[in-house]
């Protein structure tokens, strides 16, 4: 492994001064090469190289757009085995977890490559002028044009999949937009190894200079000095609460303010329905315990809370399940300060007066998770909000209520999240009718009889949800839909034909348009 | 004409202890009746009643939703002479004018209903589940649904299309979002008569009670309480830039933060290209001055800003536009307030050391304004941002650049517009072919050989515009995409078949669906 250290700026590494040093997950050493920590110069020059070259980006043709994007695929795949464990050594993540991580990021890429010259995101609409009417109608044509250049914030908990060529990245190029990551300070080695990889697919297809950048640094500031940047035009962030509302903040503060789209916190409620509990309440402990101890329960869409109906049929739920998460090992998790997060909320969960811990993993090293389930009973739940606070990590708690409007009482009460899930048995589909509308305004995916983690990456999916699950719950972060985040429309009234962006001339294309209202593919 | 003075609170006539009174915009008169002010009680009792019927109005079939917009049109309409007599008083705009805006009106009224059985804005999309992969690809459905109650604040310079019944109010209805209308307290008696036909509109096709509410009030105290009430899920608003900004810091400071989309200022920039110019300088000045006194300059899109190259042309265009503009008769403004601003404004743009005034229109009454084009060079125009600030009324200003890298660069130097425009001859197309990508990224429609006045309500328009333009330029106010505004998508994870929504099911729906990654009509 061939690390320089150095940060990405404009299609050139680029050294400073100060540095910093990533730590190896698992036993907390410090880890070679030390780091560029991005000057504000270093930002400032990004930023211009990325205003500079996004006119030219965004005029690119798709097919053009569609190469690069493949291109970034093809050379993340050749990082091979140098990228899963670096990955690992940063990350504490198990080499197969990566190694599927690293198929979802080329997946994605690749299929936002396929997304961009399916060019529906276009919206590309043409209605004819007519003279004849009063006052003459004009001739009006509308598509979508790239927002600007776009500040993505890499992720701890996917250092591949929501990192330097993660999601965001994907689908902001696929927009039009240049973009500049601002790396998790977590994995900045897996960070210049996937960045190597972009800057190679640029310069491999003639992108423009400054259609990416990588800038690296060990605290906030820099993340605050990018989303001030006047060339950055919308931001993309996965993390916590806390630096998702700073982000919102610090954007609506700028002179333009400008979107967020901050992936934040989320306890996912799955609610047992009782003709499901009671005949498969093993199998669903089964299922509750993998899903929240999975990767170290560092998901967003962890299974936090679980609802159920007090009886027989939620005890035998309570043993099973606190049968199975005795048998869950101890996990690494992603920093020091995730791991200490996660024992200090779990402590303060438990010396909540209503809260009774049934079950726990197995011990634990340092830098490493010990699952655990708690119970609470409705009452107390609804009484303190405390008990619906996220806890990052294999930790989730089960509420106790005593009839099923007590139990809709508490999805009620609840904030928004990235996903609901009910299980149920066809005996119990009057209820999960019934549930249905509540659940449509608190989450942006709903799931039957399965566990909200693993997030499919394809058309239909949301990941998403209203505040405070995201920043705006207007858009998805996974899944082709995403490109819509990047964009807004433009019209152009009577624009002379041989002036007119090509997609909106009136020669066929493939591309979905509506021509006088009318739809037509094709 | 027989009005009540009182607010409509989920379909039925409320009075107030405290009143205000309209005045007419000729004379200043107090008009009778006096209008109930909204009370706190009021405002919290439309909004619970919102929240309450949301769920109900989300979930009715499209064709009854969209029999509640044509209502609405029809009970408009049957207002007739009424309406228009009420709004003349209130607003000063001349009967032709609010004929015309009445059958905008209600045209918007229907095409929203058209809009609302398409369908298409449902994005409807089906992946189905394949459970021979690895791992498992689950059934994944995603429709738009709506955002919520959505706040509507009626526009003083639009008394009929985006005030009660308006623009705003026909997407937000079209969505599914029940709406809560902040009534303009220059036409509280036009905002009853319309409030009046949508509440008999609502009655007659049986929509649940709290989809529409009216609330008046003589200050801003009534907005600011609107948007603070957690019903609300997102507001829609035309009027001055500093009630947007206001509007926008108190929507983000909540705690659950929420979208406004903020119909701000613009100047609308127009570009004169040498040849075209050369070629009809006196057709361009008549063209001119008939869109900047139109309605006595009150719209957002009024031609605030000409740029054009120095020369015999130019000075062509100066004389003919002199001349025309001086036989500009007085027009009464919509508020004794905004004819004050007026002439404080034109008085500071006299003021500054750089303009001169190179024509105005006849001697205006009180209330009314007299039309006025002043002229600085570009020069004086970058270095002093005063000169670019938006005059609501019939004021326009000149731009005289030495050479079209000037013009460009006074184009570069400028804020997000709803509309720039250039006219051109085809000689001039090489210029307007690089100019193009500028004004894509400052505004949100762009013309030419046209001025900005006027805005087509069709599905390919665009009236919306990077910041301060609009609060939000990924959206529009006008045309058939702005029903977007107020949905957000939602996934249904193998869902049981007989409990998804009847838009999600397999069989076939004339609605444009995307089933597998293909584009399917009908």
């Amino acid at each position: 492994m061939n690390l320089s250290g150095q940060n990405f700026i404009a299609g050139k590494r680029r050294g400073a001064d100060a540095t910093f040093k990533a730590r190896d997950a698992e036993t907390g050493a410090l880890l070679e090469p030390p780091f560029a920590a991005a000057s504000s110069q270093d930002i400032t020059d990004a930023c211009t190289a990325a205003g500079k070259a996004q006119a030219a980006y965004a005029n690119l043709s798709l097919p053009d757009r569609a190469r690069f994007l493949r291109s970034c695929a093809d050379h993340i795949d050749a990082l091979g085995d140098v990228l899963t464990q670096r990955a690992m050594a940063e990350s504490g993540l198990p080499e197969a977890r990566l190694t599927g991580e690293r198929g979802r990021t080329v997946g994605q890429l690749r299929l936002f490559a396929d997304e961009v010259e399916d060019g529906a995101w276009q919206a590309l609409r043409i209605d004819h002028g007519d003279a004849t009417r009063t006052p003459p109608a004009p001739d009006l044509r509308l598509r979508m044009v790239p927002l600007g250049p776009v500040a993505v914030f890499g992720a701890s908990n996917f250092p591949l999949a929501f990192s330097v060529g993660g999601g965001d990245t994907a689908s902001a190029l696929a927009a039009g937009c240049c973009v500049i990551v601002k790396g998790h300070p977590a994995h900045p080695g897996t960070s210049e190894l996937v960045a190597g990889a972009i800057t190679a697919a640029a310069a491999e297809t003639d992108m423009p200079e400054g259609v990416f950048s990588l800038l690296n640094g060990p605290d906030n500031a820099l993340g605050a000095a990018l989303v001030n940047d006047p060339h950055i035009a919308a931001v993309g962030f996965t993390g916590s609460r806390a630096g998702g509302l700073a982000l919102m903040d610090l954007a609506a503060k700028r002179a333009v303010p400008i979107p967020v789209y901050a992936e934040m916190s989320s306890v996912n409620p799955v609610v047992l329905l009782p003709e499901r509990l009671d005949e498969a309440a093993e199998v669903l402990a089964s299922g509750y315990v993998a899903s929240l101890a999975l990767g170290a329960g560092q998901f967003c869409t962890n299974p936090g809370i679980v609802l159920a109906i007090d009886g027989p049929a939620l005890d035998r739920f309570i043993a099973a399940t606190a049968a199975a998460v005795a048998d869950v090992a101890g996990q690494t998790m992603l920093t020091a300060s995730i791991s200490h997060a996660f024992v200090r909320e779990t402590r303060h969960l438990a010396s909540l007066p209503g809260a009774r811990m049934i079950g726990c993993g197995k011990e634990a090293a340092d830098h490493a998770a010990r699952a655990q389930v708690h119970i609470v009973s409705a009452g107390d739940f609804i009484a303190d909000g405390a008990y619906a606070r996220e806890v990052f990590g294999p930790s989730s708690i089960i509420v106790r209520c005593q009839d099923i409007a007590q139990l809709q009482q508490v999805l009620e009460g609840m904030e928004g999240q990235l996903t609901a899930t009910v299980h149920m048995a066809p005996a119990d589909y009057p209820e999960a009718a019934r549930l249905l509308p509540v659940l449509e305004t608190r989450a942006g995916r709903i799931l039957a009889n399965g566990w909200p983690t693993g997030v499919a990456v394809t058309h239909a999916m949301n990941h998403g949800g209203p505040f405070p699950a995201t920043s705006d719950g207007r858009s998805t972060s996974v899944g082709t839909l995403a490109i819509g985040r990047f964009l807004r429309p433009v019209s152009y009234q009577d624009w002379p034909a041989q002036l007119l962006p090509p997609a909106l001339h009136d020669t066929p294309t493939t591309a979905l348009r509506r021509i006088d209202g009318i739809w037509t593919v094709g």
